[in-house]
C-alpha cells in the first residue's frame, strides 16, 4: 500500500476497543521526538477509530509530557461520559522507557458532539494576504525532518535569518499544506496547528530551548466543510500574547483558501533564559 | 470559622492522598448547577491540596460534562507525570445521579510547573480604559444566585438589555473582583476566567440556550504576583471569533489593576437556534 506519509505516522492497531498500538515516524522526526501536531493527530485519531465514537471532533486538549522515543507506543482513548449529543474523552499515551518501565508521554481530553445547523456568524475574517501560488515554498529551519513534509509559504514572520536579538514582533502569517498534498480531515487539522514554531524565536530573534506543554484546538467546521477544503492550503496566524518566567501562550487561526475559519487554537510553551 | 463565600465553596476533605469530597454551594448557582467558574475551581483546589504538588498551575483544562446537582460530589486529582520541573494532572470530578449511579460530571488536565527567571515581554497591554471607581456595579442578569458574589463594572458589551436580534458585536470589558473583596490566587483566577456570559447572547442581542462545554486557562502570574494584585478588580476582555453549527469560541484577558496580564482563557461553547 503507498501511503501518504501523515497516514502512515498515525497508523494504529487495535489491541482492544480503546487501546491501540502504533509506533513513531522518521518522516515527522524533530529536534527531539516527533513533531508534536502528529502527535496530536494521533492522540485524537485513537478517538476517531473508537467504535463508541459519537459525533465529530468540537475540542481536543494535548499535553505533553515527555518527549517520545523513536519506535513502539500506546494510545488509550476512553469515553467518560456520552451524553445524548455530545461525547467527553479521555486519552493517554504510554511508552516503555529505557529501563523497560512504562511511562505516560501524553495526557489528553478532546469533546466529540453531533452539530446541528444554527445561525452562525464569522466574525474573525481571513487577512488580505498575497495567494499561496505568487509566494516561494520555504522551509523555517534545517536539520528537522517534519518540516519537508509540509509545503509552507510565508507572509509575515519567516523563520528569522539573522539572530541578533533585535525581533520585534510575534506574529506569524503562512500558508501550509501537507507535501504530498493530501485532502484536510480533522487530524490534518489538528497536526497543522501546531506548525507554528516558538514565538519566542520570532519576537527575540534570539534562539532558546523552548517546547509546547499543552495545546487547545477548537474545531469549528464538520468533516464536510473539511472535506470540501480539499488538498488545498490552509492560511495560518500566530501570535504570542505575553512572555514570562519560562512560558508564553501562542494563540492562532487557521483559515481554508476560501476564507473559511476551520480552527482556532491555543498553545503554552516552556521556554529558557 | 467565618470563611469568604468562595473558600466555603471551594472547601474539600480529603478521603485519601488525591480524593476529595466536597458540596455543592448555594452561593454560587446558577440556572442549572453551579456556576461554571467555581467548578473550574474546585478541580484546581484539588491539584493544590495534593501532597504530591510540584510548583504551580500553568495551565487548566476543564470540560464540563453534565452540570453538577446540588450535593455532595468527589474530585480526584492525579499527577499522571513529574518531571525535574513540571507535573502533568488528570482529574474528575464524579457524583451518583438520582438513581444512586456515580456519573463523571467534569474531565480536566493541568499543569504545574516551577518557574524561573527568564527574558519576558508583556506584548498585550491592558485596553485604556477607565477605572473602576467611577463605573456603576451592574448585575448582568437576575434569577442567578453567583452573580450576587462578584462585583461587575461593565466598561463596554454590557448584557442586553433590549433582545431585539440587533447585536453587532461580541465584545465585552468589564472590571470584576469578589464580592466581598478577597485577595487573588490561582482558582479565584480560574474561577473569574469563566465569569463572561455566553457571546451568543451578546452578538445576536438574542437569548438562546448556551453553555460552556470546555475551558483552557494559561496562567501567566505566579502566586507572589496574583498576592500582589491584593483584593483590587481585574479588567477582562472576552471575544468570539467565530459561531458555526452549534458551537462557538471565547477567546480572553484578564489584567490586574496595574495593567499585568495574569492569564489568557478561552472556551468553547454550545449553542442552540
Amino acid at each position: 500500500m503507498n501511503d501518504h506519509p501523515f497516514d502512515a505516522a498515525l497508523r494504529l492497531t487495535a489491541e482492544q476497543a480503546g487501546l491501540y498500538s502504533g509506533s513513531t515516524s522518521a518522516a515527522y522526526w524533530n529536534m527531539v521526538g516527533p513533531f508534536g501536531g502528529v502527535t496530536a493527530a494521533t492522540a485524537l485519531n485513537a478517538v476517531l477509530q473508537h467504535p463508541a465514537l459519537l459525533g465529530e471532533p468540537i475540542s481536543l486538549t494535548v499535553n505533553y509530557a515527555g518527549p517520545l522515543l523513536a519506535g513502539p507506543f500506546r494510545v488509550a482513548a476512553t469515553p467518560r461520559r456520552t451524553n445524548r449529543s455530545t461525547q467527553h474523552w479521555l486519552i493517554e499515551m504510554t511508552q516503555a522507557n529505557a529501563a523497560g518501565v512504562d511511562e505516560v508521554m501524553l495526557t489528553a481530553t478532546a469533546l466529540t458532539a453531533s452539530r446541528r445547523p444554527t445561525w452562525g456568524s464569522e466574525d474573525t475574517p481571513m487577512p488580505a494576504v498575497p495567494r499561496p501560488a505568487g509566494l516561494p515554498e520555504e522551509k523555517p529551519m534545517t536539520g528537522v525532518e517534519w518540516i519537508h513534509r509540509y509545503d509552507m509559504r510565508f507572509v509575515e514572520g519567516a523563520f528569522p535569518t539573522e539572530w541578533d536579538g533585535h525581533g520585534d514582533s510575534s506574529l506569524t502569517q503562512l500558508w501550509m499544506r501537507d507535501m504530498p498534498p493530501r485532502v484536510l480531515d480533522f487530524c490534518s487539522l489538528a497536526s497543522m496547528a501546531d506548525i507554528f514554531f516558538p514565538r519566542v524565536y520570532l519576537r527575540r530573534a534570539f534562539r532558546v530551548p523552548a517546547g509546547t506543554v499543552s495545546m487547545t484546538v477548537y474545531f469549528h467546521a464538520d468533516g464536510a466543510q473539511l472535506r470540501a477544503s480539499g488538498d488545498g492550503f490552509l492560511l495560518g496566524q500566530a501570535h504570542a500574547q505575553v512572555f514570562r518566567k519560562g512560558f508564553f501562550d501562542q494563540s492562532s487561526q487557521l483559515w481554508n483558501e476560501a476564507g473559511v475559519l476551520l480552527a482556532t487554537t491555543n498553545q503554552i510553551v516552556y521556554y529558557k533564559e
